[in-house]
């Protein structure tokens, strides 16, 4: 029997709806998987949703404490709406939480991923202890999610931390996002594999090489890290180079925000270690001085489901702010 | 006989104090400016500060409704203590707020000095009917101020809105600060007129020549502009470079803020339309397009004296909160 110490988590992709069922303390207790379906357009995706939130409840009828959803891009939190998604094609604006709540008569919260990723943070995760941190993602993209005071900042319109977007260098590489320089034009997971790709291409020697048995378009980020863990110069120094480049770019943020606790999560975050540190020192030689001593950073605690859990985490989140 | 519609509000600075008495409208009624007399040291300074109180309020005993203080460097609220102020040397922590406090017997709030410019401009200037706004000041130094649903942002310690360290190139310039290509390294004052020397050295042709009879230490950011307003092509490069640098640091700051009211202040300033439009042109191709619409910039109201009338703006943004 379910009841309102359990909410559902919902990570809406492009490619896949993930969903599960989750306790207060962010444990998984069921969980699915389904296809978006994102060609069939809005009303299959949102019949997929339906589909996914009622799997993960199945059979246990009663009320739970209420259901979150991450989207991506933009979200207006009053219905739950949902703006012209990346890789959602022909969205526009869709009333998510409004439709959800008619379909399952409970509290429905819907937030822009990043921002679920850092409020997971918050309730479960690495940041439970702080009052102020600054999360970033690092996969495909590079998102972020500002926590003041212990709720998310979202500024005028809901579009804050998009840490992804900071320049290291205005006269550098060209970001999807049509700027120049974002730090996410130099380790976003895409960008980064393209760089590594064309230094091998150009000779460079690394142990990678053997494990991909010289098939350069299966080059990995996790391939890259466990090289690095074996001694691979080469490897090593790509992610180096990441959290040197990665630091830079926060050494701007702290100095706007001073927030000076930082969390890491996403896919490249798995670099580890090495990444960490580099990081760690580039931003303490890069920020003002009188927030070098109060540099932390530290890596997420949501590692797998972290879609889900952030998204779970954004209805007991709402039930502390009442 | 003054009342509770007047403040005093004192600039402290290195080579001078500057003091007045202020009205609600942010009016100066009367204002005295004294030498700093830094190198004598703290007990100096404050009889000097003490000395220009007492000259504004001369003859008119009466409770005004405080004392403000912009000071620069880094403060701390609570017993408005100053704590290491550049150009002040030898000051360590003065618990600066307590000690007027003890002299006057009124409120007393000390703030950082882009602090309180940014609090001028909400109290009586160019950010009055906005909720949320970004002040960036253009002078020695660059320095900011950020105001979130009309109240300073200050981070975790007072030390945010360091947007003079917002990066731009991350292996370009040297900056006073330590890091490399902060904007102020680019277009902070001094930096920007050793720029101009050199590439007048290095024989590039302009009005200013003739201006400063081929003197380079006569060189000022008001002749910049004066020659670009002639039309002089070298100089309105020198704006409008400064314009568009300005414009990527920006971005930076925009993204992670989502503020997109942007207040320009401070001497460089001063180089008008020219750089006000490069600047704007520069932040709506950089910034993410979601924000790009919303982005506005204008130029501060408080230009003469906007260190007394910021300072004295601290005592009516305090009553307010109240």
């Amino acid at each position: 029997m379910l009841n309102k110490n359990f909410a559902v988590g919902v990570d809406l992709g492009g490619t896949s709806i993930k969903a599960g069922l989750v306790d207060k303390k962010g444990k998984i207790i069921k969980k699915v998987s389904v296809d978006s379906l994102a060609d069939g357009g809005v009303e299959t995706v949102i019949r997929q949703i339906k589909h996914a939130i009622n799997e993960v409840m199945n059979g246990k009828s009663g009320k739970i404490l209420g259901i979150g959803i991450g989207a991506p891009g933009s979200v207006k939190l009053k219905k739950g709406t949902v703006e012209n998604p990346p890789n959602l094609p022909g969205w526009g604006k869709v009333h998510l939480g409004t439709i959800l709540n008619k379909e399952f008569g409970c509290d429905v919260f819907v937030e822009n991923d990043a921002n679920a990723a850092a409020i997971g943070e918050l309730i479960y995760g690495a940041g439970r202890n702080f009052k102020n941190f600054v999360m970033i993602t690092l996969g495909t993209g590079v998102g972020g999610g500002i926590i003041i005071d212990r709720k998310i900042y979202r500024g005028e319109a809901g579009y804050a931390g998009e840490l992804g977007h900071v320049t290291i260098d205005s006269m550098g590489r060209q970001c999807n996002c049509g700027a120049i320089g974002c730090i996410e034009a130099y380790i976003g997971n895409n960008y980064l594999i393209e760089r590594v790709k064309k230094q091998l291409q150009e000779g460079s020697d690394s142990l990678l090489l053997n494990y991909i048995n010289n098939d350069l378009n299966l080059i990995t980020s996790k391939l890259i890290c466990d090289a690095a863990i074996e001694g691979d110069d080469f490897s090593k120094s790509v992610v180096v180079d990441t959290g040197t480049k990665l630091g830079y770019s926060l050494a701007s943020v702290v100095n706007v925000l001073d927030i000076t606790t930082i969390i890491i999560g996403g896919g490249v975050a798995g670099f580890g270690k090495l990444l960490f540190d580099s990081a760690k020192s580039a931003l303490k030689e890069r920020v003002i001085a009188s927030s070098r001593n109060s540099i932390r950073i530290l890596p997420a605690k949501l590692k797998n489901n972290a879609g889900i859990k952030g998204a779970s985490a954004l209805v007991f989140y709402s039930s502390l702010k009442k």
